[in-house]
Formats: C-alpha cells, sequence, structure tokens
C-alpha cells in the first residue's frame, strides 16, 4: 500500500510512485520530456497529459479545451498517483530537442586560433644524461617554453606530475602536453604519448534560459565542427529565471536538481556530438561558456537568492575558472572551463560575449546590440564607451505565455504571410514539419500582417466586422485562425486570440522603451546609431520590416538593423580560440555601465507608451503610418 | 578451501587468507603494527611472530637464535598460511609509535607569523545598497584588499563562491575567510560566519624515511603547540629508499600502497594531535612538509623508478602546490599544502628546509649542515654559495642492520657509559623504559667507549685477552655484551658483535668522507668551518666527544660541533609561518649546487681512509689520539 507503478508512454520510463505524490514530480523524477513552464502550479496548462490504463486522481482544469478533455487530458501537475497506471505524454507536451537553433551567426567569425583557452603542444625532447640531468618537470617546461617562445614555466596538475616520469620515458621523450589557461596562468593538464596522438577540441556554449547550444570546435583550425541545441532542462522548474530561483529556494533537493538539469542538458548536447563525430570524452579540452547572470550561477552551483531581491546583487561578475570536473561538464576532466563575465544581475555574460562578437566595442560607430532571450537586454556604445540595460521583455518571444505559442522547435510557424483579398494564409515552420504552434517570429509577422490589413486597431483589438472568416470569438476571447485544424489534422484551430496580442504588445514594448531609455541616457537619438544589431535565437528568423512595423524596433532605414544570429556562442567561441578575445571580455564587462531601468519612472512611461501599434506617438513610425495610411 | 582465518594476537585483527599468502603480507594488509626492515626477503630478522594455535608453514631462518626458536619464533615473511591459525607479534617485532623523536630544535626557533601559508581573516563588511550593488566576491575581495592593504586581489575556489552569497547574508556580513597561498598567488578557500569563530592551526611535518614528525602551528601566534612522531608505515616495505622503490616497481598495488603507508602515517599523527587537542579537522588549514626527494615523490604519488636508475632524475625540484584533499592529508581539505623543494634526486627538501632552519644562507661564515636521517647528507655554504651532497650512509645509525639495533623509541639504549676498572655499563633507555636494543647515539658512544678502553682495535676487532667478562664469542662472532639477559629478564643478552661495528664504521666512514669531500670541492679545511650542524633525529642525543673520537666529525673545538635536533621539520614550520622563508626556500634549492659523489674516485679514496678508528690518517685527530694515547 502507498506506492504504485507509473509508466511513461511512449518514452516507456516507469517508476514507483508513492500514492498522492503528482504525476509531474514523477515525471521530472524520472527525466521523462514532459513539457512545464509554471513549476507545477497549474497555470501554464502545458504538462498535459492522458491516463491510458489504470487511475490517476486529477482536478479539473480551465485550461484544458473541451476537445482535451474529451480525449482524456489531465494536467499533469494536478494529478496524483492513485494507483498503477500508464500514462502517456502527447506529442504537443513533449519537449522535443530543437532542429536547429542557430543557423550560423550572420557575419560574426571567429578567426584560427591565436591562443586558444587550451591546446596541445607537440613536444620532443632528448633523455636525460648525467650531463643533462635536470628534473623531468624542468625539462617538459623548458620544451614548451622553446617551442612557443614564452619566458613563463607553466604550472602543472598533480595527476600529470604524477604520472610524469613513466609517461616520458615510455614515449621515448615524445609527447603531446594538454595545456590550458586558469585566470591568466597557464597550466599543464594532460600529458600523452605522441604516438597516441588525437586531434583536440573546444566547445563553445551558450547557457541560455529556454535553449542551450553547444558547438564543438577545432583547436588547431578554429573550424566550426558541429552544433549541437537543445531545450533547456530546466524548464520543468518554470520557464523563467525568476520562477526557478524560487524553486530552488523551496526545498534544498529543488536547488541541487536545478544545477544538475543545467548541467544534464549540455552533458547531453555533449554526448551527441562526441556521438556524432566519434570522439573520446578527452578529446574535448576546453570548454567556453556564456549566459545570463543567473543561469552562470546555477551552471556553476552558485546560490542564486539574493539576484532577485533588492539590491539585485550577483555572487560574482568574474567568475573563477575551474576545471571541468569540478562544474561537472563531461569532458576532460581537468580541462579548463571558463564563464564569461557579466556586468550585473540582469545584463550577463551573454551581452559581454555578444558585445565580443559584434566588434562594437573596438569601433568608433556607435551601435546598439538587441538580445531577445527569454529576457531582453540591450547594449550600446562603441570603442570609449559602453551602456546596457535589461528591459523585462519576457518570454513572449520564445512562444511563453501564448496560447498556440511554442519554442522555435520543429513544427512551430516561423513565418506567416496573409493576403487579404483571398483571406489566404501562408505559413512557414521550422524543419517544414507538420505545424504544432506558432513561435516568436510568427508572432510578429501575424500581429503585423493583422495591423496591415487593419483586422485589429492601434491597441490591438480584433475588428470583428471586416470581410474574413478567420476572425471569430472563441471562449469569449476574439481571435484570429491562422490554421483550421482539418487543415493540419487537429480537433482545434491555431488561434491567436487577443490576450496573445496584448502579451506580445507588453514584450515589444519593453524592448522598445529600454532601446529608447537608454539612448536618452546617452544622449542620443535612434537614427544616429550606425547599426541595430538584433541578437538571440529569436532573431534568426525575425523579419526586420515587421519587427519595425509593431514598433519593436525605432523605424530606421532596414539596411540599418541586422540579425546576427546567437551573438552569445560567437562570442564564447572568440574567447575559446583567442587569448585577445578573453582579455576583451574582461574589460567590455569592466567597463561597461549598468542601468537599472525598472527603478525608473521614465521608463515606465516610455514602456506605456509602447503598448500601442506601432507606438501612442505615431510620429515615431512615419514609414509604418504611411503603410497603413488607409486603415488606421 | 584455499580461504583461512588468521588473528593476529594482541591487536585482534584477523582477516581471510588465501592458502600460500605469507603472514607478513596478511599482517599489513590488515595494518597490524608488525616490523620488516627488507620488504619481505628473509634478510632482516625483524618480523618475528609466534604462532599460538593452528599451524603455518614456515620455513627455518638462521636469523632467529636458538632461544627463539625454542620459543616458536618464525619469521612472518618466510612463513605461509596453510590453515586457520593465531598468530602473536610479540613485544620486539611491535613497530610502536616513538615516544619523543624531537626535544626542541636546540635553538632552531621561529617568530611570529609574517605571511603564513594560510590564514584566517575577519571581515566586517556593510551590506549592499541599491546605490553600493556590487557583487558578494567584490564585496569580499575589497574587504580583505583593505584590511591586508595589498592590491592584488585574492582568487577565489569554487565551493567558497558556490556558498557566498548565502553565507554572507545569513552572518550578517561578519565573517571569517581563510586565505591560502598557493604557486605565489593568494585564494579564498574557505568562509564561515564570525559567530562560529575558532582558532586555526597549521601544521609542519618532516617526511622522514624511517620517522615522521607532525607539529601543530597555531596560525595567529606562531606557537608550537604540540608535535606527534612516528614510524612510517612504508617501512613495511623496506628500510630505505631504494628498497621501496624496488618494492613499488613490483606490483602496481604496491605502488598504491606505499602512497597511502606514508599519508596513513601523517593522517594518525594528526588523527592524534586533533584529538589530544580537541580540535575539528578543519581548524587545520594548512600543511607545510619537507622531505627527502623519494619522500616527497612517494607522498604526492608521483612515480618515483627514474630516481633509483642512472642518471637520477626527479620528477621535480619545484613541487606544485596542492589543496590536502588532492594529496590526502585529512585536514581542511582545500587547505593549501606546500612540499619544500629539492635540489637533486638525493639531496631534497629537508635539506633545503634544514638549511633554510639554520640561516645558513644569510649569513658570511660559511657553515656545514649534517643531517643524519635514514640516509646521510651534507651542505655548506653561506649568503653566496651553497653546495650539497648526499654521502649514503645508510640507516646504521638508526639501528637497522645492527643485530640488537632499533629506532630511538621507547626501550632503545641512546646512552652509554662504560667504567674499565669495574667492567660496568652504565645506559641510559629513551623513555626510561626496559631496554630492548640500542639505538644510533647508544651505538656511537659504545664503540667510542670500547676504543678509549683498548676493547677493540683501530680495524673495530674485538680484543678478547682483554680483562672483562663482557668480551665473548657468540656464534663464532666475537663481540661485546652490554647487556645480560638476566639483568633484564631476557633469555639473550644485548650484544654488540663485530659485524655491527664494522656496519657502523662503514656509516661514520661515509658521512666523514662525504665532508671532506665537499670541502675538497670548495677549497677549504674542516677547521674553516664556523659551525658544524648536526641534524637529524639521531642528532638530538649524539654525544659530539664520542662522535669526534669514532672519526664520524671531524676533531674541531667541541663548540664548533652543535646539534640542532630535526632541521627538517623547523625549516618547514618556518615556510609554514613566513612568506619570506618560502621564497628563501625556492632561493636556496635554486642557488645549491649538487656534488654527486658516489661517481667519483676521491670519494671511495676517503671513505676507505675512513674505515679505521678515528681514521686511515690518525694525524687528523689529534685530541682522539691523545685520549686513546696509551692503548692504541
Amino acid at each position: 500500500m502507498g506506492t504504485h507503478i507509473i509508466v511513461f508512454y511512449p518514452e516507456g520510463k516507469c517508476a514507483e510512485a508513492q500514492a498522492g505524490e503528482t504525476l509531474l514530480s514523477v515525471a521530472h523524477g524520472l527525466g521523462v520530456a514532459l513539457d512545464s513552464a509554471c513549476g507545477g502550479q497549474g497555470a501554464c496548462g502545458k504538462c498535459k497529459v492522458i491516463p491510458r490504463l489504470g487511475k490517476v486522481d486529477a482536478e479539473k482544469s480551465p485550461l484544458l479545451s473541451p476537445d482535451e478533455e474529451k480525449e482524456g487530458y489531465i494536467l499533469a501537475c494536478q494529478a496524483r498517483v492513485t494507483g498503477d497506471a500508464v500514462v502517456e505524454v502527447p506529442v504537443e507536451s513533449q519537449r522535443g530537442r530543437l532542429q536547429i537553433l542557430v543557423r550560423g551567426e550572420h557575419g560574426l567569425e571567429t578567426g584560427a586560433p591565436e591562443g586558444p583557452l587550451a591546446e596541445r603542444i607537440e613536444l620532443e625532447m632528448e633523455a636525460p644524461t648525467l650531463k643533462d640531468n635536470v628534473d623531468d618537470l624542468n625539462r617538459l617546461t623548458r620544451a614548451i617554453k622553446e617551442q612557443r617562445a614564452v619566458e613563463a614555466s607553466p604550472g602543472i596538475t598533480l595527476p600529470v606530475l604524477q604520472a610524469l616520469p613513466k609517461v616520458l620515458r615510455e614515449a621515448g621523450w615524445k609527447v603531446d602536453a594538454l595545456v590550458g589557461e586558469m585566470e591568466g596562468k597557464t597550466h599543464i593538464f594532460g600529458l600523452q604519448p605522441a604516438s597516441e596522438r588525437k586531434p583536440v577540441y573546444g566547445l563553445a556554449i551558450d547557457v541560455g534560459t529556454t535553449t542551450v547550444v553547444v558547438q564543438l570546435v577545432d583547436l588547431e583550425t578554429g573550424a566550426l565542427v558541429g552544433t549541437a541545441a537543445g531545450l533547456n532542462d530546466q524548464i520543468a522548474f518554470g520557464n523563467d529565471v525568476i520562477s526557478r530561483i524560487i524553486a530552488s529556494e523551496e526545498q534544498s533537493e529543488r536547488a541541487a536538481a536545478l544545477q544538475e538539469k543545467i548541467l544534464e542538458t549540455i552533458n547531453r548536447l555533449i554526448e551527441e556530438l562526441i556521438t556524432k563525430h566519434e570522439l573520446e570524452r578527452e578529446q574535448i579540452i576546453c570548454a567556453s561558456c556564456a549566459g545570463n547572470t543567473v543561469m552562470t550561477q546555477f551552471l556553476l552551483g552558485i546560490e542564486a537568492s539574493a539576484l532577485r531581491r533588492e539590491p539585485y546583487v550577483p555572487a560574482a561578475r568574474h567568475f573563477p575558472g575551474v576545471e571541468a570536473d569540478e562544474v561537472g561538464l563531461t569532458i576532460h576532466p581537468r580541462g579548463p572551463v571558463r564563464v564569461s563575465p557579466a556586468v550585473s544581475s540582469y545584463v550577463g555574460g551573454d551581452i559581454v560575449a555578444g558585445t565580443l562578437a559584434t566588434g562594437m566595442d573596438e569601433v568608433e560607430a556607435v551601435q546598439a546590440l538587441i538580445d531577445l532571450g527569454t529576457n531582453g537586454e540591450v547594449a550600446i556604445g562603441n570603442k570609449d564607451w559602453l551602456v546596457c540595460a535589461s528591459c523585462s521583455a519576457g518570454p513572449a518571444f520564445e512562444g511563453s505565455g501564448i496560447k498556440h505559442g511554442m519554442y522555435a522547435g520543429p513544427g512551430a510557424i516561423e513565418r506567416v504571410e496573409y493576403d487579404a483579398l483571398s483571406d489566404e494564409i501562408r505559413c512557414r515552420t521550422v524543419g517544414e514539419a507538420k505545424p504544432r504552434g506558432i513561435c516568436g517570429s510568427g508572432l510578429v509577422d501575424t500581429i503585423a500582417c493583422l495591423l496591415r490589413a487593419g483586422l485589429i486597431d492601434r491597441a490591438g483589438r480584433i475588428d470583428l466586422g471586416r470581410p474574413t472568416r478567420r476572425t471569430r470569438v472563441v471562449d469569449e476571447e476574439p481571435g484570429f485562425v491562422l490554421l483550421w485544424g482539418e487543415e493540419i489534422g487537429r480537433e482545434e484551430d491555431i488561434f491567436l486570440g487577443e490576450n496573445d496580442i496584448q502579451n506580445l504588445i507588453r514584450s515589444k514594448a519593453a524592448v522598445y522603451a529600454g532601446l529608447s531609455i537608454l539612448l536618452k541616457r546617452v544622449d542620443m537619438k535612434a537614427s544616429e546609431l550606425e547599426q541595430i544589431l538584433v541578437a538571440g535565437a529569436f532573431g534568426n528568423y525575425l523579419d526586420a520590416e515587421n519587427a519595425v512595423t509593431i514598433g519593436m524596433l525605432p523605424d530606421l532605414p532596414l539596411e540599418k538593423i541586422r540579425f546576427v544570429g546567437n551573438s552569445s556562442v560567437a562570442g564564447a567561441r572568440m574567447a575559446l580560440l583567442s587569448a585577445e578575445a578573453r582579455k576583451r571580455t574582461e574589460h567590455i564587462a569592466a567597463k561597461m555601465t549598468n542601468f537599472d531601468l525598472s527603478a525608473e519612472s521614465d521608463f515606465m512611461e516610455a514602456y506605456v507608451a509602447g503598448l500601442f501599434l506601432p507606438h501612442t506617438d505615431t510620429s515615431l513610425f512615419p514609414s509604418v503610418m504611411e503603410k497603413c495610411a488607409e486603415r488606421i
């Protein structure tokens, strides 16, 4: 009594669970890829499952549609174990691996390695004699110094020293040394006979709140060998970093689980690269990571509570270099792992890395970088100064908080065109898969189309009087049908409601307000910017004209708006490959001035003014007004 | 079949052993304190045991006396398991803990700490505000830099950073930081609330081939709080370092066991200090070690084979700083452990530490340091130059290779006076315990007495014609009875045979030759030395006049000969307490020139010339010739 067997179909994972435990908790305990955005509060409706055999004690949820109820859907977080059961995780609730999140970084290229974070040095030494009987370590460091023409002797880790005499002699004094940089000092962390020589690689890792991207880089050529990307498993504890910190505060096991989840995610992606490229773990000898401050603290296992409480103090801005083993990455256990330094609690190492990747910090011209991840951050500056701010854009651009919203994974509608005359929609989905939902770029496109077609007004309200079949009221909410259920073999249509539109309007208003107020702080106009660089997984697909149309970006000539893709991973890769780049990230983090906009009243004013399409002050968007002239 | 139970009495340890396994191997597997000097070769006769119940398959050994045979003694290394058995380890075969090995270092004093290897820094910080919201790490290092008036920021270990936000806030911004030095850089490796403040300590450790000495030092005052000393458990694998290296080469498990044994020894002594002084392990926050090169490599787990093979190359001369946990010392796991740098394969960190302790490297006057441990090393020099040599004196001074010889443990005869008129011997034993054998200082005394009394000639041969009951032939070997069996309740007398005398003569000849040739290399006479400093556990009890009498030390005015005790541990303690001293050890190791005497013909000549008492060339020992004038 009290313990029951729960099986999750189709993964087939099963556990003995206590009566009363929620299905979500059982699923996460097993590592079942079951979606969840609110951390089990019953608020997001993502953790839908269908009991197939046996029974569970489930509460009704208003988040389930009548169709779903009919099909037997329940929310896993609102269902408790009462006996043995088989529970299906339907496709829409499965957290899938993203197909492609980084399609290249749109011109953010890194060159050949110049002082990589770690490297293999090929050495050939004379055997010692009675005349030349310096100690083995001296002989080794002498050879390294000669070959690299440096003065300073590298240090050595104890495990390498322990085996040093044996390895040198057995290898006939022909060895490869693995030399890494840690806190500005070099040290020898590996040694192997030259006869066992194999290529060595490094990783550039973007540790995103929603998505994690791992790039495999050849340390000799600097070439990008492969990329793996996937959802951050921490999503089980909430969609945004604040929910996750709160989750970590509730129980100490949860805090530990949060650290484990991000490591599991990264290690799974590493495993994928190792398998695909037929590597041995020890061939990956270093890793360069970039993430926002909260994710960085989670990754390193640093207590994160203070980050969400006034005065919002990070544990550190410069994080110490650590060995892979110490942090828990499954590469060469002694390989150096470097984490990009942060600016503040809400402007992290991802923005610093992004700034590095864009080269903003090296040129005279003033540019802006807008990174739209799960949050939104803005940086402005040039070689002399840099300012930044977090603008609390929220995760709507990632499909979160949107009824049919989803991450930019397979089946996500990423491009939308609407022909008012024929009332027809043309969509493109990620991976050209069967449409399952809509992601950020699709949302921006849809709202821009609706605005241009006059189907919504400037407040985002649906005009039900227009001649189209697609506007309708569902569950008392007016909205717009993107795809009919029958078109895609679903009972339900893919539908964008007024609430969804409001959600996206709030997000775009925050981005625009963040950029505006930061420009105001440095006494500049948007038109004075040489370029606006838009980064983020989202940015890969974003239509610049539509982004201006909805008032997310200022009304500049479109050639001034450039999508740079994942600038965080590009910066991490630069830091992986270049000593100079690593120094630059330290300088960027040190000289970037953070403005805490949430505390300032003009930000709130600017934000509220942005809650119209494209903006309350239409004179700021002449090109948009022209296009929409006849209707709004 | 095949497995039998073996119990060792009186310790009561028991094991299941394979038929055919030697009792010595079973005993060492169990950690039974059973003596052994030859590593189980049947050559030393130290591992005597008595089977009490059951039976074992034992070979006869010529090393057992008829008395012993009658009592059922066998050698554990020559006895194999054939069935269940209870085996007694008699008192004389029990490796005991030494009662006192360091009676103070005879004036080698260390002062108050100035830049200890690690320290506790008491900090009180202002809580962060929106105006002063620097990151926690910055706030912490800022406070440390202010308090210590230094420029450079210390680094931080990951575990401290992980808990930093929580500890700072829970402690109300009043904390104690543990800051240590590693490879010349400081780093924060511990942090605790000020409310939990406790004194912190460091260890100075002399890692001797035979004896290990651990001193507990108060890091605030520099006071020596306690000392623990014991035999190196590695003795089970041989008395000298070469036998141990050979043992380690035979089986890889033995190599691992050798590392374990030295750590077990040190950790047992640490445990003793922790218990006696009622400390928590984490209160001991650093350790400074000194040992010969082989012992240092064993301690750090560095493969040692090359040390015994031409061209005798050590793995390193400067050993990297490591964390206690990494090397396996059971103190604060992250506390820095420093090992004294070495000069060559056979002049190690103990001599470097000893040189530091004597201050030879800081003064104009030229002095010699003779360290008589299990080997013998000589260093000569002043503030401008330093030379050194190992002189292969062998372990006779430690009682090894002497029939009734023993370490300077309880019951060892350490002082001997002989009154020729009454034919009476006056002895003093270590710990004033019941005499069990004779240690080095007793041997030197005895031989000097015999020489002065004319009972031996200058070649060390017993004159059986002298009027004394004490000279006699036992088992065809002439010798001298120190103590009669009935005096001390033993069947056997304590007897010094001609072979023992020859053994000691070879050792003293090596020391004298080493010093002479090293002086010759720097073109000096012994009389030009300001002082001869004699160090080593042995040195604590050595009678200077007797040492000159047998020709071990040159015939200088006795006030020029000074016993400095354990200079190795004194140097380790100085390095523990002072940054300046740590720098000095690096300078000493770097500037000391090593002479490999074993390869030089004049050393062999000098050695052979020293195989007489006091010397072939009696003109070198005028004071001795005067005292012995009437007889030799």
